[in-house]
């Protein structure tokens, strides 16, 4: 009989979300009268900018057409779209990333999910603790984990991301080859400083490891003196690989559109990792819907800025509220300043499962509990600034009532 | 230092295309005044149905206004696309296929590269010869390979598809545990019979083996005695995968849409590869574009199904005219009766390479050497139906002359 991967067969199951799932179902179930509001999943609630849509429905009136069609596109992605997140993303930022260090995919989770073949895998993984769980999961599959005991995988290296360190974790006394990062983090919600970041970028240089840096967020950074980019940091273009989304600041998380960055002078083993990917690309992926990336250029036009400035504000607009109005209610509270997610800290001690349920019950609100996203998280409770403003203030006010 | 994956990093160049469009560069530049024809890539060229067009602009106005609105849509594909294809791919033909056995997502090559993460790197692969590259590509990657010597891997079983055999080869004295079947075939242009299915099914069954089963080009079967799905042969719900695409039939290579079928009851070592297919998804993937699957699903129609009839009829009307050309100009021609693909036999026993490289000297037209998809491609040549009909017929009488 053909054998299974035994790492994928024998995988816990993802508890996490099923678990709110289940425990929201049944407390709905059990009392249908009560109205709840969901702040839990990081999706987004507002539509996509206008500009996308109008260039989608051009580019798909394109496709149409027998003079304007376009097949199988360039592995890599369209040069239009390319040079678009180069110059918007980076230059001006004062990260030198040319438009041919950046390859375009469907999904930052499947970017995050497949860089990962291109290293051995006996290599050590490194993670934030709480960390989004994928960037755990995928290494699991991949065989990197060991044995799985209390919530955590023997292999695995938990960084501990507490306020102590302002959320950026130590570097780890082993060593460790291949460290996800991810800032402004989720789901801390917290930025990295320059110097946080310069510290891993000197790690990964003197050890040449690799950090897989998360961006995903980073349009939620407000305060101009943070990087938006690891690129920022000098030495990060011999280490790093930074991955970008559309989800969260255009809106793209059903429409789906995200990029990433492997410099051209990053090697290790005297090999280019931009070649290995576009070897790894070319072999499993044949790109992202061309209908898709005239989607994601438009948000670089300047109506497109605009409008996803104003769906960014909005969604800060609901942070500021409800990170302010549990501060006043007399909670610890952390983000929601450079990113859409709010992480507080449980009260009189209790346990992140127990002030999930007491707030699903007596507020009627459905949030994350923190110790599902890893040890260092429990005791602690993750919301989330993306949904409806309304409903967003009506959810605080509740948790205030009952606190 | 972080250690590649070495099975990555130490793969052969992908040489067969890369050194078609070298040869081409070199004469196109050596002479400017020729015009060449090109029927060697397997990409459409006529555009998309009017329907998807239509369905896919009206997707991108909803996602553009508050209340219709998608995010995250579900990992298996929205059930509105899964419910068209069981019905109108299976049901219709009398394969038993339910909406929830039917996985969405953005490519079949992306689903052929990544169904293999569910089994055991130590698995055997068995796969036709000639053969599509990726087939053998992902596998090496993952570590199925051994050494490589005269263009094969010692691990992976070839199994050659030679006139003598139909083009569907014969059961492989080594035991097989993953097996990939293509039919209507690349790059041989041949369907496979009900019986040469059944073979195979019972080998799979009687081995437990699994059989990866592509059928990207079922459109195009003229014959309706012939199997469109491998699921018509009874006994394949409990050995097969099957993959499917829009990509030949609707022209979608460069919209990006495909979907896999795992049948409820296939297991292995008492597991579900259904659920195990449904764990990897959903923690390496975020689904196809919700705009993306509703041009997919116009396609279902009365007026898609109208208006891809029309498409297949073109192509196949390409296929029909270069394949009896090449006969009454004397050559030995398979294909191109149930599949887009015509495969020859070169002349006074030329290898692949020197008779593209007569074709494009002499005639102006560019082909694919059999050679470059394995051993037993040896000595033909493959053509696609794909091109421009005026283009097609000019290049036939062009290579008819010099014969």
């Amino acid at each position: 009989m053909i054998k299974l991967n035994e790492h994928l067969a024998s995988l816990p199951g993802s508890y996490l979300f099923a678990e709110v799932a289940n425990r929201t179902k049944a407390y709905s179930d059990a009392n249908p009268d009560k109205t709840l509001i969901k702040l839990g999943i990081g999706d987004v609630s507002l539509p996509l900018p206008k500009s996308s849509v109008l260039a989608m429905q051009k580019a798909a009136e394109e496709m149409g057409i027998k003079e304007s069609f376009r097949g199988y596109g360039p592995y890599e992605g369209y040069d239009f779209l390319r040079q678009a997140i180069s110059a918007n993303e980076y230059i001006a930022r004062d990260a030198v990333i040319s438009a041919d260090e950046i390859f375009i995919s469907d999904g930052a989770k499947s970017d995050v999910a497949n860089i990962g073949e291109l290293f051995s895998i006996d290599c050590r993984v490194a993670v934030c603790d709480p960390v989004y769980p994928v960037y755990v999961d995928v290494n699991a599959m991949a065989g990197r984990n060991g044995s799985f005991l209390n919530g955590i995988w023997s292999k695995i290296i938990y960084m501990p991301c507490v306020p102590e360190n302002k959320f950026v974790p130590e570097l780890p006394k082993e060593r460790a080859d291949l460290i996800y990062l991810c800032y402004p983090n989720n789901p801390t919600g917290v930025a990295a400083s320059f110097e946080g970041l310069k510290t891993w970028v000197d790690y990964a240089n003197e050890h040449e490891s690799i950090i897989i840096y998360d961006a995903a967020y980073r349009a939620y950074i407000s305060d101009k003196n943070l990087p938006h980019s690891i690129y920022e940091i000098p030495g990060a273009k011999t280490c790093a690989i930074e991955i970008g989304s559309f989800s969260k600041n255009a809106g793209f998380t059903g429409t789906r559109c995200s990029y990433i960055v492997i410099p051209k002078e990053l090697k290790r083993g005297g090999k280019s990792l931009y070649e290995l990917w576009y070897r790894r690309q070319s072999s499993k992926y044949n790109g992202c819907s061309y209908i898709i990336q005239r989607g994601a250029e438009a948000i670089y036009s300047d109506k497109g800025k605009s409008e996803v400035s104003k769906l960014i504000s909005y969604y800060m607009s609901n942070a500021k509220f409800i990170s302010n109005s549990l501060k006043k209610a007399g909670l610890e509270v952390y983000g929601g300043v450079d990113s859409p997610y709010i992480w507080f800290k449980t009260v009189d001690g209790m346990s992140s499962w127990d002030f999930f349920d007491l707030l699903l019950k007596e507020a009627n609100v459905v949030t994350t509990p923190g110790s599902g996203f890893g040890p260092s998280g429990e005791g602690f409770i993750r919301l989330t600034a993306f949904g409806d403003a309304e409903q967003s203030r009506i959810a605080v006010s509740r948790i205030s009532e009952i606190l």
